[in-house]
């Protein structure tokens, strides 16, 4: 049996995950842990977290990392959102230096504490292009150091690390959690509703597309 | 050309990195940094990093990480503070559960924000047997895990990692900055004198006796 802390950040992956580990039979997901990281959106994907933890009838902590200052970065308030796919350059400058590694240690740490045996985070294979600290390759160290930094071992789970945006929205609907995904935001302008321009509003309408369902999400 | 983060603790071991780090040709320390994370010696470990930082003449940063609540350890606050070596089992309960590869993830973020191209960090020898998470193997995968996480690369430094404390004291010694590390703070109990008796403090004591150096720290 794996007893897993899982991240949530609201959006739409860490969301079905954790529908998802919830639902499976050798997985006891015992808290769900988002981070207030003083990214741009913090106000309504941590709302967002709020609203599927108390769906999905799961222990939620937000975890307080105020390191707007110490990381720079679009989405922690330097410079501007850029529009458009992950694919382009630009998107770079989304991305907070390190942040995976310090959420999964966090995340790590915080599942060592509770004496469960994994954390799992919502990494897919649409992330890779951009995100270095999404591929398989680093997730695979970031586990074997989670190993050798604890007395007992800790897994880090990464379900989908294969799957594509589109395969997501896919389980999402075999899940039965279309109407959960309806209520999430990902969105990195922070405003009420989804700008439906910006890389994960772009990513997240093709995803729709390429999975044949209808997008329930409201675009500004 | 090295363009360094330093991890600052405020204690012995740090500090005379810090100071090594300054003195060497190959290397430019653009900041120290150091954490609160909610550690209960907090204060007098601060205001010792703060000091170093003065008296050393180098830019330093002090990043708040509230894990207090999260991270249960009888370093955060959780328990009392066993005395002894660090040999000891109990003194695992000193050890906030995934502590290094928290503030090493949060350091190289740091690093990848100024722009710098290390981080440095003063684990050694003597704490390898309690500490996982201050292991070769360990400081391997942790590097590792950054330089994939990063689009520059960035190293993970830990220069006394093969050196036991009585060879950091003779270090100090040999640099000159023994009445810098008269000043330094590493007693776990926070209390304005070293208590002489807890881990650290045992350590301590041990060391400059080790190296046959006068101990000018004051115990309680």
């Amino acid at each position: 049996m794996q007893t897993v802390v899982a991240i949530l950040s609201g959006g739409l992956d860490s969301t079905v995950m954790l529908a998802d580990l919830i639902a499976a039979d050798h997985c006891e997901v015992v808290e769900a842990i988002s981070f207030d990281y003083g990214q741009r959106h913090a106000t309504m994907e941590l709302a967002s977290a709020v609203r599927v933890a108390l769906a999905l009838n799961v222990t939620h902590k937000i975890i307080q990392l105020p390191l707007r200052d110490a990381l720079s970065s679009a989405l922690t308030g330097h410079g501007d959102i850029p529009e458009g796919h992950y694919e382009h350059e630009s998107m770079k400058a989304t991305v907070v230096p390190n942040r995976n590694m310090i959420l999964l240690a966090v995340a790590a740490g915080r599942a060592m504490s509770l004496k469960a045996n994994a954390v799992a985070y919502g990494a897919h294979a649409g992330d890779h292009a951009v995100y270095a600290d999404c591929r398989p390759s680093f997730v695979n160290l970031v586990r074997q150091a989670v190993s050798q930094a604890s007395y007992e071992p800790i897994d880090v789970m990464a379900p989908y690390l294969r799957l594509r945006k589109e395969d997501i929205v896919a389980r999402a609907r075999d899940l039965g959690v279309l109407d959960l995904v309806a209520k999430t935001y990902s969105c990195y302008t922070g405003r009420d509703a989804h700008c439906g321009k910006c890389g994960t509003c772009t990513e997240r309408r093709e995803a729709f597309a390429l999975a044949g369902v209808d997008d329930p999400t409201v675009y500004a």
